[in-house]
């Protein structure tokens, strides 16, 4: 069976891992980002590559990629949390081994990766929305990875959901990610306790004291105690998530959405809340087949999985 | 040169025309439409193309159907304007005439004209965005038009802009169509004019008295005289649709949106005001190339010239 390198390369990991024909990852390995340097990014991504490849036989390499990658495929445009400012990856990857390379957007082989082998299996038009610390993904339409016309879409996290809404830190106000992510929930409590602080003692206690630096993860947590004040958080993400996909219906008619990201993991707190309200939501309801939402199933592999797929089918 | 039909099939009128491949009109009819009764649309549709054929070659029909085309484009699935419920209109029209008939939803095949012969000429990634009572339009994506799963996709005018916005004709509220449409514009006038009915005497006085069933045209001609209420409505309106516009590109990255629809006959009033928003607002501004934003060229005959072009290309 024909194996192919599918390679992860984010702003703290690089994650690569030898990959079949089914998607199954026959070796997986881990190499710190080094972030601020672009070659040695290279570098890294080669070293692995040519690890894995001493001890199978491999026929591409695919590098899903952290950043805008441009319409050719080759170069970075720019990365939010790598020093790439138009880095022509592809080439300078293709120069430190001897196999072909191809580099996707890291949501886009993520995307890929659950339409072939994951959640998406089966399915011809999926919007694979990542929900994390803010929100992202990728698109197949009528079975193709849909990149736009210059590699740029499926940034949805920007829409504007709320006109003059919460601040965004991509210059704009409202976006859908600051309703309907991780950052979300912590806010939502923040707002929650500072309207009556007694409600929120266990929140707080559970984070350390502080929600300063908290993550969604902690607001998770004390939902699952049952804790009101983040069960009510989590009432609010379900109602704008499933807003979000009605709006994105409305554009793309998919058969199915795909809930991936790390607030993807506390599916049970919120996805049948999110049904319900894409449910009252989308336009046409009554008319129109009501498509499937679903939690991803790859995990934080379905990037590297993808990437590999994406080399296979170069 | 291969002559084809193409057919526009709206709520009050159906316009036929033998098209060639350059999408040159060289006959054009027009009937009106049995609205209520299915069966006799198609007679019509069979009528015009018989009259049609008896004087030209002609290989095939399409059909531009204001409704809900499914999946497979052969039935209209439900139609606001017209009694088709779970149509086959594709069988009932095949059975009366001897042609090769394809069917498309009226928007789409306007896209697809624009696309192909108009103000889309040479571009891969095409939002059409027609403005007129209400916002709809069609997808071209890299050089397919694109229906969605269940062919009922580009639905844009009800995704949701304002939370608990104005009431909208499908059961939601905020609709980027109450907000940037003909219908809008006269919202917008009403309630400048509830503030300071003063401001709105010559505004009356062209819209005959009252603005009860007024539509954009009364406010495009006073917004043409200088009138400052109108101008406030097409200002507004161009913020509306540059936001929307950015918002569609942050999913669907495209290189060209057009306008079209009957609010596009003024595009000198808000086009530029809202590709200025569209600048301000997209994601990514700086780091990504602007989409560029055009009205429409082929005018109420884009859907006829698309049908008939997706007909010689079935």
């Amino acid at each position: 069976m024909a194996l192919t390198i599918g390679i992860d390369v984010g702003g703290t990991k690089v994650a690569a891992g030898v990959v079949d024909e089914n998607g199954k990852i026959i070796e997986h390995l881990r190499r710190p980002t080094p972030a601020q340097e672009p070659d040695k990014v290279a570098e890294v991504i080669a070293e692995v590559v040519r690890e894995l490849s001493s001890r199978h036989t491999v026929d591409a390499v695919g590098l899903g990629a952290a950043g805008f990658v441009d319409e050719t495929r080759s170069v970075l445009r720019f990365a939010p949390n790598l020093a790439w400012r138009e880095e022509p990856l592809r080439e300078k990857v293709g120069a430190l081994i001897d196999l072909p390379v191809v580099v996707e957007n890291d949501a886009n082989a993520m995307a890929w990766g659950e339409y072939r082998f994951g959640a998406g299996r089966g399915e011809s038009h999926v919007v694979c929305v990542t929900v994390g610390t803010g929100i992202g993904g990728g698109l197949v339409l009528d079975g193709r990875l849909y990149r736009g016309r210059w590699g740029m879409g499926a940034e949805w996290g920007h829409t504007q959901m709320v006109p003059g809404g919460r601040p965004c830190g991509c210059g704009n106000q409202g976006c859908w990610e600051r309703y309907a992510s991780g950052s979300a929930l912590v806010a939502d409590v923040r707002e929650a306790i500072a309207a009556d602080p007694a409600r929120g003692a266990r929140l707080l206690e559970m984070a350390g004291g502080s929600l300063e630096n908290a993550e969604g993860e902690v607001v998770a947590a004390a939902a699952h105690e049952g804790d009101p004040v983040a069960l009510e958080a989590f009432a609010l993400l379900a109602r704008w998530l499933g807003q979000g996909l009605a709006d994105l219906a409305a554009t793309l008619d998919p058969g199915c959405f795909i809930i991936g990201g790390g607030v993807s993991r506390s599916a049970d707190l919120f996805l049948d809340a999110a049904r319900e309200e894409y449910a009252r939501r989308v336009v046409g309801r009554g008319h129109r087949p009501l498509a499937v939402i679903k939690a991803a199933e790859l995990g934080p592999a379905a990037g590297l999985v993808g990437a590999a797929d994406l080399a296979r089918t170069r």
